[in-house]
């Protein structure tokens, strides 16, 4: 049962780590030239400082689900581990809200502000960037998962009595 | 000792509710009219879906804050009340970051993509939004602070060897 249960959490973490990974990768590559009238521009994921914090957040995030991978079972780091998925959750969770909400304007547009759409002008960055929050988003309820799963563990209403 | 834990626990979700009810009366209420040449617009939260988020969001965590608040000392519900912190703050996280990421364009623009700031238009709406934010921002980290403690406090290696 429980060698189950490492199993199933290592999977999970794994699933995480590829997620994030494709995330960074795939906002990092992003890029098209377009050109309006007369004007050429260049569409890539450093225009924008919310999809810039996307990809140093992921990167952050992809490095530290690689190394949780081969901490041992009976690591007493493993304590730390909770604590580190929730900042680096948080981390995945504003950097994506973030990124979405410019990716949202991007796609809509906002007549009030006056700020036009993209993607009609450059639609293959647009998917691209789209692909990237799909694979952040997975990432980012895999490792929320991870932590509800974690505060259920741990907490245990004898020692929240005692404490 | 650990009545004047209990003390400065209540005075920091206190200062939490306080800061997120000042959060979201700020944002629902700022707007203002401006005239740009001929056009007349008015700016105001529900121009922009980040910023409905936002007020949406922290409406919700100021009602569980106030709720919290007459939770008894000893009761069993502070169990729930961990993961339920941690929900809601990923919730504070998320339609913080996001309202941050369109209000930074609506301050600087994007000329990549041709958005143009409007805070020179409706100074008044931007600075209101400002310090919804900064209200937003200071309930984000209490709740952050909260979060991380009572980790501290319910991880017992003990425990974790245990499970």
């Amino acid at each position: 049962m429980a060698k189950t249960r490492r199993v199933c959490h290592l999977l999970l973490r794994f699933l995480a780590f590829a997620a994030t990974l494709a995330a960074v990768i795939m906002m990092a590559t992003s890029h098209e030239t377009a050109t309006i009238f007369t004007v050429s521009f260049e569409a890539k994921y450093t225009n924008s400082p919310a999809f810039k914090y996307f990809v140093i957040a992921y990167s952050v995030i992809t490095v530290y689900g690689f190394l949780v991978l081969f901490l041992p079972a009976k690591s007493l780091l493993w304590q730390l581990v909770v604590a580190l998925d929730l900042v680096f959750t948080m981390l995945v969770v504003s950097s994506f809200s973030a990124s979405l909400a410019i990716a949202q304007v991007g796609k809509k547009g906002n007549s009030d502000a006056g700020w036009l759409p993209i993607c009609d002008s450059v639609p293959k960055y647009c998917d691209q960037a789209t692909r990237a929050l799909i694979a952040g988003f997975i990432a980012m309820i895999i490792y929320i998962i991870l932590l509800l799963h974690s505060i259920h563990t741990v907490i245990d209403p004898l020692l929240l009595r005692k404490s």
